[in-house]
């Protein structure tokens, strides 16, 4: 079986739980505390030498990091990756994108306010203003379609989903955007029916 | 024919063009000046909504964006993108990282003092640290291995390799690094053979 080593309270770990939840793929869960210290212990980082969260653990013993390189390889032949090549770039430049152009700011701002108990006003201006422009990217982009890289449900959306429906948790208001709020939605229903336990 | 949209003097764009280069597929090159704001038209925009560089579009007009999405759907079937799902995982690893956790500080520190004409000492202090950070990471792994995804030079070497062997000019000493260094000559030897002009 393999193993899943994150932190609950991360979205990039989610999207990896999510992802093997909603494919019925059999794990362990083993708990890693990043506040505490657990991603630089000499047996992590033997395993995961980026020492972040998530890791992945094969039956095998061989070891895989990155999110986005996680569910991209748990979702292989599956319709969440279609086989197609244009669609597959289509889906990786939103994983890119996700990685360098959102995560950096809507969950960066969300861990300032979330676990370092900083107020709204705190935050770096500069990771909020690149926050907010993220999110009209999204909007626009969903304001013609109802997921990212497909007609339907793919990784990309899990990538994006993970940290977008918790964006309030870093100040960033959802409202303006009707198209997002109702792709967060979509997006709900569709992992609930999974069996997917949000 | 495919076109290439790409800012010369940008890393990103420049894993595009020798990847194109090495496997020998024909294509246009677009020149795009990002100073002069060229990837802020209508038109620029209306193929790129993410209005950065580099940009592919192929032959029928459908458009694709983001660098390292790029180069993965270009090397499809080659031997730089080995078919075998742990080796295209552990690539991706590589390739993500490198977007989150290299390109911001490595890339945009050369930025600022080429670009923008800064000195060394007025960069970012938190980038800098992070930047030496991500190329002790490299060492490491490169003190056991010739290549960071495989046996072989893989799309992963030309995403780390397009800012790192430009370090330099961001500020970075890589002579403590022998074993990077080393894998940079390697690198641009191969690339070299291929009739890649870097």
């Amino acid at each position: 079986m393999i193993k899943i080593y994150g932190d609950i309270a991360s979205g990039n770990c989610l999207k990896v739980k999510w992802t093997a939840d909603a494919l019925r793929i059999p794990y362990q869960w083993i708990a890693i505390d990043v506040l505490a210290g657990d991603t630089h212990t000499p047996d992590y980082v033997s395993r995961f030498p980026f020492a972040q969260v998530p890791g992945l653990e094969l039956a095998d013993g061989r070891c895989l990091a990155q999110s986005n390189a996680l569910i991209r390889y748990l979702a292989r032949d599956t319709p969440w990756l279609p086989a197609d090549p244009f669609q597959q770039a289509q889906i990786d430049q939103w994983l890119f994108w996700e990685q360098y152009s959102h995560e950096p700011y809507i969950a960066v701002c969300r861990f300032v306010m979330r676990y370092l108990g900083k107020h709204a006003n705190e935050r770096d201006p500069q990771k909020v203003e690149r926050g907010e422009r993220a999110l009209q990217t999204m909007e626009r982009h969903l304001s013609q379609r109802a997921y990212f890289a497909a007609d339907t449900f793919t990784i990309a959306d899990i990538a994006l989903l993970a940290y977008t429906r918790v964006a309030h948790e870093g100040g960033f208001d959802l409202s303006p955007h009707a198209a997002l709020r109702a792709w967060i939605t979509r997006c709900e229903t569709h992992l609930h029916n999974q069996g997917v336990t949000l």
